[in-house]
């Protein structure tokens, strides 16, 4: 770790300057309106001219750091532009980044080193990596270290361009956001190649080149082919094409050659680094590559063992990062990160959060065929790096936006950290769920039941805590002006209490025959009885918002069902969350099984919670359709139970009652017009319309409720005056408004819901018997109702107990969803000894006698079986 | 069209030259040692050096096409490359693709003019567009058209640099492969609008950059940034970067600046066609682009109407295509192709294969902001090519690999086609089997029974067509070389369609009572009504290798379960197939449904049809595991019924009874070593280990048997001289092959299943009846047996009738599936206008009363009902 110093001597003569907006010469991205100009901090202790640079490498121009000295050259410009980058990026303030717990996290800006000490990285600077990859977003000055094996092509000629681009493009935009990018780049040699074998080919005679004999396979060929000649051969190449990529992005770059020598020397070490902060400080993005052509062999030069000894591009950055105090490292390789064992080996496993202690229970494999640094090579840069301040992330170059996405704190690669024990990661979580749900299922229906009665009991016992953890969240809420729809949901109450005791205790109930039912029992022959029973699915995991009273819900029906559960809540939410989740913990533990609930408080984005297929087999989102569709999307692997849309219609048929028409509208618009099941659009038949006293009764009624009524087509064409145009028929308003639409007959009716609802819930009113029978029948959704408003599309008004859910999946559960949707099933087969080949070879034959259901009754009906055995043998022949 | 005419005079004065290998020239890529050098065909009927170029535009110089004749620069070459490449390149031979049927789809080459006549595009060649997307593979000129929307940024200064380097690598790869590429590049705008914009603000004053007013928004400065200054300045350097990228893949390319009267006039036209089939014959890559900066306005000189009016980088790139005989056109857009509408209109959909006439259907939307030509001039210009001979495909150039998907006859973008009825589209036929779903639902069991009876007779009755198409297969089969094993699951026999037919009878008879099965009942309240009944799922999707038999069963199921159906069969079993097809069509049609299966004889990839989730409900794949694998991972938003692996394991209890152990370990590995039922991996308790005459007597038996041994680590230390170690535990064998390994005790065996099953079967094998119960209990996989083989894991033996397949998904179906996986379900109130507020306000009681599945029961059990009715009244208070 570094030192605990802060402020010393050297700091007084440091200049601390940030880039305004988007960029700071005037050479950089675009400009910002408000962006603050010259903003002078006021740690600026010496005169500018002092640290005006001695060895600047501006745009548009190569600053070589040779052996000894860098070497300038300068290109023609008009001279008032140099004097104005100088001032523009000189712009001064400081930023430093407190966490809210008082610990210094962050404390770092670009700075100007005018007379460095020695040790550059232990100026007196107190650097932390910090802990989470979320906070990686603050990261200010970023070095991306480029692998071979990401830039070069697989046949080893030649750059992979698609990539390249790729990766300055986000290496652009994230300088123009503001950043200090720096690139250290392999690839030389590649581009060399490409570029030798073409001029080789050019110096064969036309012999040479027709022969069968591929000319450039030969061994004379390999060692002009060369790494260090190829490299020199391709670094003019190589910076240009650089160049031209950038320059796309108005990012100028400068090139930086660096031999190990040149980084033990104090002089040049300083000269180099110094460099590169004014080049940060002019908004010039370094391109560091090893100076190849002149490099010593590795085994001379050793450096005192105290600094990492600079072997490959990978130490090379990892001693840059720490000298000119980045915050985040970004290794590329060809390899998704860190595994515990060689990516080809059974049982290797990517490590998405790496700490050095680690570092005993890893192998290494073969290191890539492009690259010189191996992958322990990368873990020790990375951990050098890391014991200085500056985190690091190793990750594959392949995969597409990368970087941003490590900078916007995604799981992507092995992000190294100092903390050692932390949270448990979500995979452990899920294990843990597996775990406990097995220990859950091994337990008696009565003990399930007791946990949950536990847990109706605690709610009610430890009422003032939940409640007191409550007026924080709420309290939160106020300041944060949340909607007081969303604050209302956020509130519990004693009596909000006691109605989720009283739930929870009809689980209990309910749980007692939930599992391990009985759905077939079947003789397959003589002596082998097959059944099926229901089993739990496995892990669920749920994703709720803002309402806290959905945890001890959720975890009641998981435990009654067997299921291990894994809760992601609303941050609105987490102190209700984390009371009511102990509460939940306090009554696995009488029964041993607490793992089997957790409640997700790491930091992971949802998207990556969604790629845990291997671990995760359900995901059931509840609450908004949003975040229903959000899921639904996101979720490649996994199922998702849940609705994603409630277009629900109301047919009014030509044979409708219109009193009992007007009473189930109102119902089905206005009892609750946010709920999935509401109504959105409304048909009306023809002779309805034209009789006028029943369209304007129904129309009255819904304006007296308040409703705005959006007009098809067909209803538009036939008023004068009427309601403004719907946009769409498939709108859900989720609001007191609707559609309402003429339609000529009942398969008129049936065309457009099949056109454009949801296959939610469609209800018909009529009072002819036939009409509500065939649309009963030809109505394709999950649920269809006569004569009854859709508002009844509920778990619990259906008496299925508590609600899981409502789907619109076609597959598994459908419509309302109560506990059965947690239930999968499993096939028992209880015999002695029974074999399939001496069916085969007709020893024996299949009764496939279904018995019934309660193994009580085989005796009773003993003489029963008899009768179908009769029947089933005539099945069995074929 | 272009007139029939067929080696006219002209052609004897072409050389028709194809460059061999992977690329002509030396320069170009990779050498091919089988490269066939100096073919000269029979066609060539002028002395080779009448045909050298007399305005080459040589690699690594700029042949300009000026206003009257070309203007050519040269660069310092060695000079004996030049002639090298001339050489190299006049390789000469002649490819025509002459489809079986005898129609000439394709005929072409690169065809050096020297003395063209006028009309180059109707010289006599006879070219046809193909129809179909898979031919596009033998496209050998493409010419693809970057739109400025493509290659710009949405900021609209500077080149999208990710999507153009990833153009430049398909083109370049294809061009490799030994096509020949053309591009036609907008962008040179945006190119120069990002360098104007720096050296404009480099002669802005201090002063004006730091004002608060954005400098570049100003009036001034857009009229510096117009278009064509812009053009001008960005040429070079959209050029340099091109090649820079271009350069990396080997790939040479020359530049060719247009403008309208060049293409106008004989002379310069003739010019133009000749220089740019030169530089395909040397290999070099043409980049085209209008000459902005002198480009006249488009109202200036109007040619006859008989060609396409150049206007836009459309119409210029299709009558280059035509004029220089192009197989592909390529033009690429921001837009996923043609839509019906608008794209921002709903119920927009994305035309996949379009022709001409279709053209009075479409409605045409805004152009993009950035680009010159319109939706409508892309269709235009299309037209004018499709109907000269060359291909067009309209595509999005913003998501990735699109060109070389569309040279592999993906569905991406709108392909043209001359072609008007043609087959029905994947779409239609999902649609038609949506309708007939529909029709099948509505009729009786009985007509639907009535439907599978039929098609079991014409099974029988219609034996020898089926068996003389299936004798065709066969035959190609033998010519393919096709493994025995294949063959014999295509052979149909007599006795296998008698089989199938009774099959099928069986089915008849459960399709009596699958459909519309009331699954529960409930008293909601006084006079609402509940039940759940189950349906159809929809439309699926079955895919199935070689065996035809397959086909009917399928078909069979879907119409007992009013399925809509989709089979997508072996092309090996083609002929087979198309007959069984008919007969079930023949059998559809007594009811009127024949939409409701069909066979999918479209050339669509398995990728493609997994993209239809509108339109398909639910994937079956039946046939290898690996067929199964592909389908899951392909298959990104329909569910997929099927299981992954089947890695099932035996257990031998310490209590076994070795007798009953040898008789299920050889049943379970040998019955049938290719099912997924089979034993993979041997599980011995240490004690039978140790007891070496029980280990004997099992390893004997399998050796024996000829099952290749493989042993775990825990046996393999045991063991001196033991059998090869086990890769993996993972492994499915698939074969006589298996692993063997010792447990230390039956929670070390539940632990090593979890650890590498697949969840499919596991057996215990003991005597104990305690350790059964716990094995049972514990191993979560979807069929766990005690004392009985794996091999019963079946849909047959476990009595389901017909099986759909075998299910290791935790959700929908589990283990062995019948019927019942096709289907799902549908709640249905039937009430007399029940409103939920009424229950809200308490008016009315929830009831919740389960009543017997069987409606007639409701008279008798009135007085029951009374007693229920208590009961759940207190359960509706909460």
């Amino acid at each position: 770790m570094a030192s605990g110093r802060f402020l010393t001597s050297s700091f007084t003569r440091r200049l601390v300057a940030r880039r305004p907006g988007s960029g700071a010469g005037i050479i950089g991205g675009g400009f910002r309106k408000n962006a603050s100009v010259l903003d002078l901090s006021s740690e600026i202790s010496c005169p500018r001219s002092s640290v005006l640079p001695s060895s600047a490498a501006l745009p548009g121009l190569l600053g070589f750091v040779g052996k000894s000295s860098p070497v300038l050259k300068t290109m023609k410009r008009p001279s008032h532009l140099f004097t104005h980058q100088r001032l523009s990026s000189y712009h001064s303030s400081q930023h430093s980044l407190t966490s809210k717990k008082g610990v210094i996290s962050f404390h770092h800006g670009s700075t100007l080193h005018v007379d460095a000490p020695h040790n550059f990285s232990e100026s007196g600077r107190y650097r932390v990596a910090c802990q989470h990859r979320d906070q990686l977003k603050h990261a200010r000055r970023i070095i991306v270290k480029l692998g071979s094996a990401v830039i070069t092509r697989t046949d080893g000629c030649g750059l992979a361009l698609g990539r390249l681009a790729s990766i300055v493009e986000q290496c652009a935009e994230l300088q123009n956001e503001g950043r200090d990018m720096l690139i250290v780049t392999s690839g030389a040699v590649a581009f060399g190649k490409r570029k030798m074998e073409q001029e080789l080919l050019m110096s064969l005679s036309m012999r040479e080149t027709l022969s069968p004999k591929d000319p450039l396979k030969g061994d004379e060929v390999k060692s002009l082919l060369a790494s260090r000649a190829s490299a020199a051969v391709g670094q003019s190449g190589l910076m240009s094409l650089y160049e031209a990529m950038f320059a796309q992005y108005g990012v100028k770059v400068a090139q930086i050659l660096i031999t190990k020598p040149d980084f033990y020397s104090d002089e040049t070490r300083k000269n180099l680094i110094s460099t590169i902060n004014e080049l940060l400080a002019l908004n010039i993005l370094p391109i560091i590559n090893s100076n190849d052509a002149v490099a010593p062999p590795p085994e001379l030069a050793e450096e005192a063992s105290r600094n990492l000894d600079i072997k490959d591009n990978d130490s090379l950055a990892s001693r840059l990062a720490v000298e000119i105090e980045t915050d985040l490292m970004i290794l590329m390789t060809n390899v998704d990160g860190i595994y515990n064992k060689p990516p080809s080996v059974e049982g290797a496993r990517l490590i998405d959060t790496f700490n050095p202690a680690m570092i005993a229970e890893l192998e290494f494999g073969e290191k890539s065929n492009v690259g010189t640094g191996g992958m322990d090579s990368k873990v020790k840069a990375a951990n050098y790096a890391l014991q200085r301040g500056t985190n690091v992330v190793i990750c594959n170059g392949l995969s597409p936006g990368a970087i941003k996405g490590i900078v916007n704190g995604r799981k992507i690669g092995t992000f190294f950290t100092t903390e050692v024990k932390g949270q448990i990661g979500v995979e452990a979580l899920a294990k843990n769920a597996k775990k406990g749900s097995r220990i859950l299922q091994s337990l008696t229906p009565a003990e399930r039941s007791s946990i949950i009665n536990k847990l109706a009991g605690l709610l009610v016992s430890r009422e003032s805590d939940i409640l007191e953890a409550n007026r924080k969240d709420i309290e939160e809420a106020h300041q944060s002006s949340l909607t007081p729809a969303l604050t209302s949901r956020l509130t519990l109450t004693p009596s909000k209490l006691q109605d989720l005791a009283d739930g929870l205790k009809q689980i209990a109930v309910d749980s007692l025959t939930i599992l391990g039912k009985v759905q077939k029992r079947t003789k397959i022959a003589e002596g082998i009885f097959l059944k099926k029973i229901t089993v739990p699915i496995g892990v669920l995991m749920v994703i709720f918002e803002s309402r806290p009273d959905c945890l001890p819900q959720v975890a009641a029906l998981a435990i009654a069902t067997g299921n291990g559960l894994l809760l992601k809540g609303g941050k609105e939410a987490s102190n209700s969350n984390k009371v009511l989740m102990d509460l939940v913990t306090e009554a696995l533990a009488t029964v041993g099984a607490t793992g089997a609930v957790s409640l997700i408080n790491t930091r992971d984005e949802i998207t990556d919670l969604l790629q845990l297929e291997d671990d995760i087999d359900l995901v059931i989102p509840r609450g908004s359709s949003e975040l229903v569709k959000t899921i639904k999307e996101q979720s490649r692997n996994i199922p998702v139970l849940g609705h994603a849309e409630g277009v629900c219609h109301v047919y009014v048929d030509k044979a409708a009652d219109i009193g009992k028409a007007v009473k189930i509208v109102r119902d089905a618009k206005c009892d609750y017009p946010a709920a999935c099941n509401a109504m959105e659009t409304l048909l009306l038949h023809r002779d309805i319309y034209e009789n006028l006293h029943d369209f304007d009764e129904i129309c009255q009624d819904l304006k007296k409720e308040g409703v705005k009524i959006y007009a098809g087509p067909r209803l538009s064409k036939c008023l004068t005056f009427g309601p403004p145009m719907a946009s769409s028929f498939k709108t859900e308003y989720g609001d007191l408004q609707c559609t309402v639409e003429i339609v000529d007959s009942l398969e008129d009716a049936v065309e457009h819901i099949h056109t454009y609802g949801s296959s939610h819930t469609d209800v018909i009113v009529t009072e002819d018997k036939a009409a509500a029978k065939q649309f009963l029948n030809s109505v394709d959704s999950a649920c269809v109702f006569h004569n009854a408003s859709s508002r009844f599309a509920d778990g619990f008004r259906f008496g299925l107990g508590a609600e899981v859910g409502i789907s619109t999946a076609r597959i598994h559960a459908r419509g309302p969803v109560g506990m059965e949707g947690l239930l999968t099933s499993k096939w028992i087969i209880e015999a002695d000894a029974a074999v399939v080949s001496e069916f085969t070879a007709g020893k024996k034959t299949y009764l496939h006698q279904t018995l019934p259901l309660d193994e009580s009754f085989d005796q009773k009906s003993a003489h029963l079986e008899d009768d179908i055995e009769v029947d089933a043998s005539d099945k069995s022949s074929y």
